[in-house]
């Protein structure tokens, strides 16, 4: 039986492939996902409503209200119909609607004409063994920001609460820098994932340090396999909010700008401790085959002394063991009849015994005479 | 006998190659393949005429009607002289049909003065054994696209199905898109056959983990090898797509542009794949390195403790297996004749056999004393 | 029990996690940092004035005074309240001061409207077992530049000796050669440690060639992850350096602009260094594991030979301590009564004892013929 | 004694050293290189002469004749005096010639005032053990190109065939036309040679599978070795042909650039073949690792099993071997004496074979229980 | 005790470290070089002087005069106010001053208002086991040329004599054709060191193939670090060549350009063989790991046909070396007392005997059966 070392493990979900050659835009509902539940919180620097949307009442005239900027939060992608109607009001491309409901894309940042698409992967630490790993989509307009969640359950809590206070920069800021303030709530959501791969890594060293078990391989196989399905996840984040930051986006004003810049240094350092992990984690696999092979050393040297101390000893009882027949010949084992025989014998196996002790001693073999190392 | 681990396995088929100082354009007829069949499709939003093309009826004055877009897709390159005549009728350049004709070009796309030339490998998982790998070509003209297959039999079809729907996007659209559309189902094709790799690669990790049979370690081997013929097929279409999607080519339509982004999001898709499958089956072959040790060590331990409790109680036994003659001295053996010395003799061997238990159990190689690893 | 081999250790401290989703500027005081002390140096070609700072004094009228340039040096980061004063007085946007404060920024220079900011780590030799490893920060404005330290204890002592010296080119130059003069300091620190690692890698490999002691694998193996961990604080500084020289900051002069290449030659060689470091440690990695395979080798070899020659021993030994009975049966073991029976069981022995010595010879098992290798 | 694989083998040759210092130009005669042998060939579109050229004729006023194109082809590099002759009629630069002679040329391409030097290596397959490699040059002016190869024997007679047939595009074009064909009679030479080195790595791995000989480890070394030279022969191809197809040369027709895409792309094939290659002798290099790991396992387990089953079966017999003197003492070994002593030991040690074997073949050790693996 | 398989040796000199903050242009005495020793070449196309400089004789006067070329040859570091003297004529910025002194400096080429500053690494076969390797700097104004050697003795010689010949191109040309030259003679001096460690790795190839003796696997481990040392001078030399013959330094005229081109050639060709080098010795710890895994797995092989033939047979000595009592019991070993019991007993252990040499011979441990493989 074998029995796992824990690691944090992060959600897989098993891609449901569009059928290849389908028209784009075709949205294949993916049907595991609970139904939408849509909040829409619609704030200026002196109001604040939070409301959750019906599905009929969302038409056209609703939402874009003058000057109130609107965030709509759509949590769950469980019904295709309704998502198309919010890509209809919101006037989406199909490709990026199809992009919302397939939820394994790469993480990128596309311009369209009159609004910008992000869309990322959230990872996020659950509890000790279990990372969450959804897909994230942004659209940015106007006034508008409308999120994508696969489900409900989320990191946003903080940023809900600090739009609510009249006080806060969110409040006083366009919709890009609400945008940024969720970007960076992500992407800080990272950093718990990290910091739970960086103490399993310390565990499985210092368990690795005092013995090789082949579990904590085991164990370290699986962590390079989870690094790898982070980094998937994580490496472009450093693109995305570079290029958020840097390039002429019409809806993304410089003082949102200058805030990215702090979102990018973030995501560059998830990627470097990403690489770090990498290498410690393949660091600590040709660890584990260093330890082992040292155990099979000392394994084979427990063996060898012992072969080689009894093994000579064995054969010479053999040899007193023979019949050969005293009485037949004197030449046949006189030594079985002399006086001291017996002693003579033992006194030869004691100095055998003492030389081999000697010889493994001087090869460091048995002992611990200080040996510097 | 060596039994098989079974691995998706990339069709191969042997380089012929041109005479290396061939004038460009000789064509040399790849034999094994079939007989070209070519099937005519007309549409524009309101037609849609598909006729399978008799190879006489082929004649300039046929094709680019007006107010049509012409489909012309061949299936098969085993007539090279039909395969002229095609050439001569939509005016290719020799280097042109050399790379239709032969099947080892590396993915690229060509412009020409008056038509755009794309190649790629078509990678299709046939059943979960067998994965197929044809040159797959395309000529995009003003009102023309001209498709070049090794053999009948893609991944089409559905292309084809919403060719002949009337309200599908590619009717309201020019060839560029056909072109985008028929891209796109060749891309989409690659996740099965990557999905499988994922699958066959799950399947090596959980048994190697119970068991490091070298099949495995042979399967792996295997895995890495196709991983590579897989990635020589799948890292040019990055480049490829990307290119199509932001360069100048007039034939393509910004509207095509925008969905060919879609495309080589795809692309990137794939290629990330690749390398995270490569990644991984280099792990599994560390993997098994890893166990194999552990399993040789676990072998020398099992030897090493039988050897070490027996060895010293055989040769005690070899010891009073001795002849020395108790009659001729009373220093030989006087033991063999005390009256308790067989009972103390056993209670020593028992002795030494715990102590060895104790031993080993000390050292942590017997008994399952609940340690932390 | 585990002896370590003595490393140099850089100091690590548990990140601080702001709240993901925290406003931005919201300072988390890392309060097991000591309280700041705030040196005031103001200090022209002919006047140089050095106070310690109350934290009441600090208003803005007091400094940037005309003619001088002022160096606030700040030690110590465990006051919120105090380090927003100073912010205030500085006029620093709130993102700056967060980065100040949360000290596990990755090293990066950023421009702001009237001030240059410069946030890296400093690596510095305590002893030969300690580095320490703090975030430092620069704020330059027009005549005023500000250091942020986390705790007093810095390498700057030589430039503020400098400083007092009328003669030194720092009190000619503006406040962005003291800068220039602070950051060489900072990365000349650099050099002892990585000399202290280059010495130790000197005596691992020493020792590893020895013996292949496995204390020394987990030694390297800490080496690697202390390079590791040094390499994410020392290869930013290429970067950093690199940008200051070359950029239009209107803050730097042209003449520090000179001296920053050179600056940055030394960061390009500390990088150079690191990476070199890394190949050495991956390659100590490798020697160990080659020798100890190469002793498994031998103590396989020594198993072997005493195996070999007495296990054939011990059989003869055995086959005539058999009972057949020479008297039920003349075919019984007749050699047992033979005259010189004896006798010519020695000599078989020696001659099977000569045969095996000579095999092992010709093998190259023992004997020092001389061999080249 | 060593049997080696047989590997295909590149030639070397050692490279004579110009004496540093020396005089740019001064020309270190190759003299194991044969005698330059040339051959003139004047073409144009109607016309075709083939002389061996006299060295006395070669006079400024024989070549650039009006309206004929004249291709020099120059076999043997092994007499300096001849050689500076052609280079003063063709006005060549100091450092072209020495290049042309020194032939441990890095691949490149360089324009000089007139002319444009195109250096590269040939590398071709003789027979399966052996591959030729030398160094080509090409000076190409208005009218003339000149080729320069270390000794006869190239892989240009298919071009030389073409240019005899007048209706050839290479009668119709100019003189870069010619170093087109050429160039790609070059490249594709590249082909076979690889082949070879795929048909050796299949039959490598193939053997590899089924026993892993430490001689197919030796072979799969020197494949590597192999290949490492082979790429620096190709990879410069890359980027010379790329070159050549992209930039101004005003020697290089438009028409010569659309071919030279053609040749790059064979170029780039043949980089890409040569780093899969390596990658796969560094993969077989692992698989024979893992080979060798598993049969020493078997190996151990081999002896294991036996060692395990007899050593306490020995040691029973051992025991019943003692000379306990039953006479003296009635519990010294009374069950010599019991009726069904012997039997009852057979059946114990019957009892004991049964288990051990049981123990094995529940731990997979012996027996093909069907296992899954 | 460990002999070393010897291995050119690049020569290594403690890094003397500024103290760190110091004052920039402040010049720490490497006191363990030699004093200066200056001699002063003045040339023109018909003059040339050679004389050696007296400290006192170093006047702002004495150099740059009318008409001719000056190289001033500085062969030694030792002596501080010395070279400030010389700075001071040649008008250095003190951080040029600081990098001569300073010998480690990475390798680079500077340009300043009226002077090019290159630096570079001198790495120089002296004999078969030690390779120099010293700082050399080059300061280049209008017609003036010095050059800083750390001691006397360099690989200068060819160009002297080709100065003093009056038809040589150097003295044609100005103080930047002297600079290429001189350049050209350093890195050419690359060669015979890559070509001595290339001979060793032959002849480590060739013994390890035969004998995997640890002492080889110290010698590739030493080889290693040898290359990673060289690399770090080589590599350098790459972008300083290629920069000294694209940018556009106005001391450096452009025949000098065309000419550099060429020197760029070679010091790509000393990054090239460096590399493989690398590659290489990579390759030979590799191969010694596969020689290792298989001697232990022949060792191994040795012991287990040993055990495995003579363990079954001694166990059947031990069985009838038993004392179970024949007259007690007709049961107890009755076949002790057969007429034909000894002989039955040969003729089965011989058939054993025979069974085992059958199954080795069969798994291919034994015998040459003309096995593929």
């Amino acid at each position: 039986m074998i029995i796992h070392f824990p690691i944090p493990k992060i959600k897989r979900r098993k891609r449901k492939l569009p059928l290849p050659g389908a028209e784009p835009g075709v949205l294949i509902p993916p049907t595991e996902l609970p139904k939408p539940i849509v909040y829409r919180i619609d704030y200026n620097s002196t109001r604040f409503d939070s409301t959750k949307l019906e599905i009929d009442s969302l038409t056209a005239a609703t939402f874009p209200q003058p000057d109130v900027i609107t965030w709509l939060d759509v949590q769950g992608l469980g019904d295709i119909e309704f998502l198309k109607r919010i890509g209809d009001q919101l006037e989406l491309h199909p490709l990026t609607l199809e992009d919302i409901v397939h939820i394994h894309q790469r993480p990128k940042v596309e311009e369209y004409d009159d609004y910008l698409f992000v869309v990322l992967r959230a990872v996020r630490l659950l509890d000790e063994n279990r990372i969450d790993n959804e897909q994230l989509s942004f659209v940015l307009k106007d006034r508008i920001l409308a999120t994508f969640q696969e489900r409900p359950g989320d990191g946003f809590n903080p940023v809900r609460k600090r739009l609510q206070d009249g006080k806060s920069m969110l409040r006083k800021n366009s919709a890009d820098y609400l945008l940024y303030a969720l970007l960076d709530a992500t992407i800080d959501n990272y950093f718990p994932a990290l910091e739970a791969y960086a103490d399993t890594m310390d565990l499985l060293d210092e368990r690795l340090r005092e013995n090789p078990h082949p579990n904590l391989s085991r164990a370290v196989h699986a962590m390079r396999r989870e690094l790898r399905q982070f980094r998937r996840a994580a490496w472009p984040l450093r693109d995305l909010t570079g290029a958020l930051g840097r390039s002429d986006f019409t809806l993304v004003t410089d003082q949102t700008k200058l805030a990215l810049r702090d979102c990018h240094d973030h995501a560059v350092q998830v990627a470097d401790f990403v690489e770090s992990g990498r290498e410690r984690a393949s660091d600590l696999a040709d660890l584990y085959l260093a330890m082992v092979s040292e155990k099979t050393n000392q394994t084979m040297r427990t063996l060898t002394i012992i072969a080689t101390i009894f093994i000579p000893l064995t054969f010479l009882c053999g040899l007193y063991g023979m019949n050969f027949d005293p009485d037949a010949s004197p030449f046949n084992m006189p030594e079985l009849k002399w006086k001291y025989g017996y002693p003579a014998f033992w006194i030869t196996m004691i100095l055998i015994f003492l030389l081999m002790l000697w010889f493994f001693h001087r090869k460091g073999w048995i002992g611990n005479k200080n040996k510097k190392y």
